[in-house]
């Protein structure tokens, strides 16, 4: 089940050409995961602090079908997919809400657990692990 | 009456010393006129391009009373006033949300509506001065 | 040859764990195009309006192999390839400078050239296909 | 004797007007800031850590002059003025560089050092300090 998320491009969100920044399209992309995180109960910095782990991106890849201007509104729709216990990837896809939907940018970006002092890597905690499980792909049925 | 906003302060809005940037406040501040413009129909783009008028921002001054981190959720309140038919003053108060509310910023921003050609002063469309009427200061009872 | 852009990491540019956003990496890379373009007198605002074009970036990719923080320099090395006549890749390195020179990230943005009117792609300018030669990879040697 | 920097704006500096969004040219005072603090050998992040303390922005001012657009070079004028042994202010001139000079905003941010620990203030280490007087007024002959 994918999570959801939307909000407003503001006025400082364009560039020079009138559209949401190239980068600003990822920006939206971590708000979506922080707002579903959150809606667990964890908070990033808490999280990392409280484990004594980091969990940096360390691969990105997205594709913009189409452009945003301050004003329009978006919804972010995320899903997560575990790698082993201490990896994952989250997929999204950018959609520009009006009078019809139309998906204006997907998007991946994947995630290892380290530890915060000797950075190997390190299993997710059970309650994210439970996030990762909570956002992720709906079960086929059988 | 003010008009409020809130959001999360985000992973990526604190500096070097994990705390909400100073100019991140005034971000803020910005959002939650752009919200509340939103609420009464207003898209300042689309707005400056029908009424070939643009409305900079001449002045700003704030206060800071308080740290916010990410994960931190903020209350914006902003009350409007009107300086004669081209300007407006808007203030904001900044709370940070939690088991007790705090104030943790004050500012104000001072705008000024100039044509788009000739960067004269003009007036404000009847609808901007009907928002900035309706985020007014409350009538006190007589 | 590539061409290459050097700035500090700010304090503004971090995010709750203290190293530099991921999408502001791609912040940087973009910074490293606009610097290079303005280098051969190309400032894409104006370029849009002359040349009635955008150029869009279409997809992006980036792996992140080390952190930055605030105050850390870091030099962006940018090489072009030209793909027909209306679209380009860029490539990217960005390299922590210090005692010694560390990759932390490499990234790739896609850019076709569009018509401002119809959207339907459009011939780069000359002045803009000579940048992208003069930022194209070394010739190698016979 | 005031320190300078020196910046172009970027194509993500600007808002939906086109013009450098407001509360970035609060962001180019604190590069400034920062700059001619490096210049000094102070870099905020490790200095706060060394020295247990924090620098907050405890008030800022700022008037708008004049536009900026993507692709305009500023130049900063930072000046900095103690203010007893533990705050300081300074101020800024944002000059847009071209044909001919012209001020485009004047700002002033007011800055008090605290313990990290206790929050109470702090006396400014002697390095900061005189990195202060080096950036304060100019003296004048008698």
């Amino acid at each position: 089940m994918s999570t959801t998320y939307e909000r407003t491009i503001r006025f400082a969100d364009v560039d020079g050409a009138g559209f949401l920044f190239f980068a600003n399209y990822l920006v939206l992309c971590h708000e979506a995961y922080e707002a579903s995180l959150l809606g667990a109960g964890i908070e990033l910095r808490k999280f990392f602090g409280e484990n004594r782990l980091l969990i940096p991106i360390m691969k990105v890849q997205a594709q913009y079908l189409g452009p945003l201007q301050s004003g329009d509104r978006a919804r972010i729709e995320l899903t997560a997919t575990a790698v082993g216990d201490n990896a994952f990837g989250l997929s999204y896809r950018i959609v520009h809400l009006g009078a019809t939907e139309k998906l204006v940018g997907i998007a991946r970006t994947d995630h290892t657990a380290i530890d915060i002092q000797t950075l190997e890597r390190k299993a997710l905690p059970a309650n994210f692990a439970a996030w990762l499980k909570s956002a992720g792909p709906a079960a086929t049925a059988p």
